[in-house]
């Protein structure tokens, strides 16, 4: 399948590309995943480290996920999700919604980025088996302090979104979001997630309608959507969520 | 003063609002930096808190710095240097002139936010003394890995960019970021950063060239711009950057 938009992500795992696979599926958008075809179809991990070394002219991307849309080369995930979105339907019209809903997005990659922290505190250089230790101490502070907060907040910018989305009547890319971060959330942090997931109905709700989307539904069931393992940002360690 | 903007940001720290105030100031706008001022004029950290639960219409903050400007309330430093940034010239033109920045902007933040992992790997909740051996170890990596290649991929950036800027041949909030990322990194990690000057000239140019802009000089001097401290993100702690 060619299409309008190559997505460079790495090939093994659902990670930060998941968001922006999320945003083309459900636009219904034509798309290589480029990490995911074999060599012999302009695909592979070496298509991302060239791209990364500087292979097409625009601006040099530092990681993962890269969108490459015509000329236009664009790293950085809440970014890409937007870009997407404003091309589909899938993101508020005019330039203070933009702001807005890039403001919620950064916000989630903020608890993504704080999710990675809990088994990789020391470096994301070391294995996870070199910093154990210090991996419960910050599973169990990021448990108790801060994945409530964070959840108790997206809660409540639904409470006052005027709709039952995040930015209000129409679904959004940060919807989707919420939605992958829900689902991992709830993959990692089993245990913990489901007694917060009793104190955020808005978020619940978000979560199931995303699900049943026909598009987003297709994707899960589909070989596209990577299952949830111990190489991506969201891992299930026993020992990072124990029965308490 | 009043003005035209509010930022809301922790009275005491450069922090990520630093970021901020630099475009401000090399923007000539008139602003209130409104943790700073005092009660009796509308200022105080409870000010902060108040946006923070919800004080105002619009989109809910989770965190300093918060923009304040007419009916807009935007959080996400990143997302703030590009709103003003736009406003005042100090952006490029046009969608993707936008997007690019952004992405350059956001990968800033990226480096910042590992820089303050280096003193709190385990978690934001504790004291740097009860972490002060993991943070050891972050730091030890971050010196060796993670902070050499950030620079080296901005000096690239620097190197195809087709002017002596980060978005070419006019200054953009982008490089007032590089500007105080360089600052901070020379006063947190004097010694790795005095060593890897020398291997990125691009960036030095930048951060001298920024420091002579008559506003930014103007700002430096004066009493609005805080001294770095052991409080904000950029930390001098001899133990985390010793001598080889």
């Amino acid at each position: 399948v060619s299409g309008e938009y190559d997505l460079h992500y790495w090939p093994t795992i659902q990670g930060r590309g998941e968001f922006v696979r999320l945003v083309l599926e459900e636009a219904g958008a034509t798309y290589r995943d480029v990490g995911r075809l074999p060599r012999s179809r302009g695909g592979g991990v070496e298509k991302i480290v060239a791209l990364m070394e500087g292979e097409r002219e625009g601006a040099l991307p530092f990681a993962p996920p890269i969108l490459v849309h015509g000329e236009m080369v664009l790293a950085q995930t809440a970014l890409i999700c937007a870009y997407l979105g404003e091309r589909h339907g899938l993101a508020p019209a005019g330039h203070d919604g933009h702001f807005t809903a890039l403001q919620h997005m950064l916000t989630i990659a903020d608890i993504v980025a704080e999710v990675h922290e809990t088994h990789h505190p020391i470096s994301a250089s070391l294995y996870y088996e070199d910093q154990l230790e210090e991996a419960r101490r910050a599973a169990e502070l990021f448990r108790s302090e801060r994945l409530p907060r964070f959840l108790e907040y997206f809660e409540g910018v639904l409470s006052r979104s005027g709709g039952k989305w995040m930015m209000g009547e129409a679904l959004t890319y940060v919807d989707l979001a919420i939605f992958q971060l829900l689902e991992g959330l709830a993959y990692a942090f089993p245990r913990s997630t489901r007694r917060l997931s009793a104190e955020t109905p808005r978020l619940r709700s978000v979560r199931q309608r995303v699900r049943r989307r026909p598009r987003v539904a297709a994707y899960l069931r589909s070989k596209r959507r990577i299952p949830f393992n111990e190489e991506g940002i969201f891992r299930r360690y026993a020992e990072l969520d124990p029965a308490r």
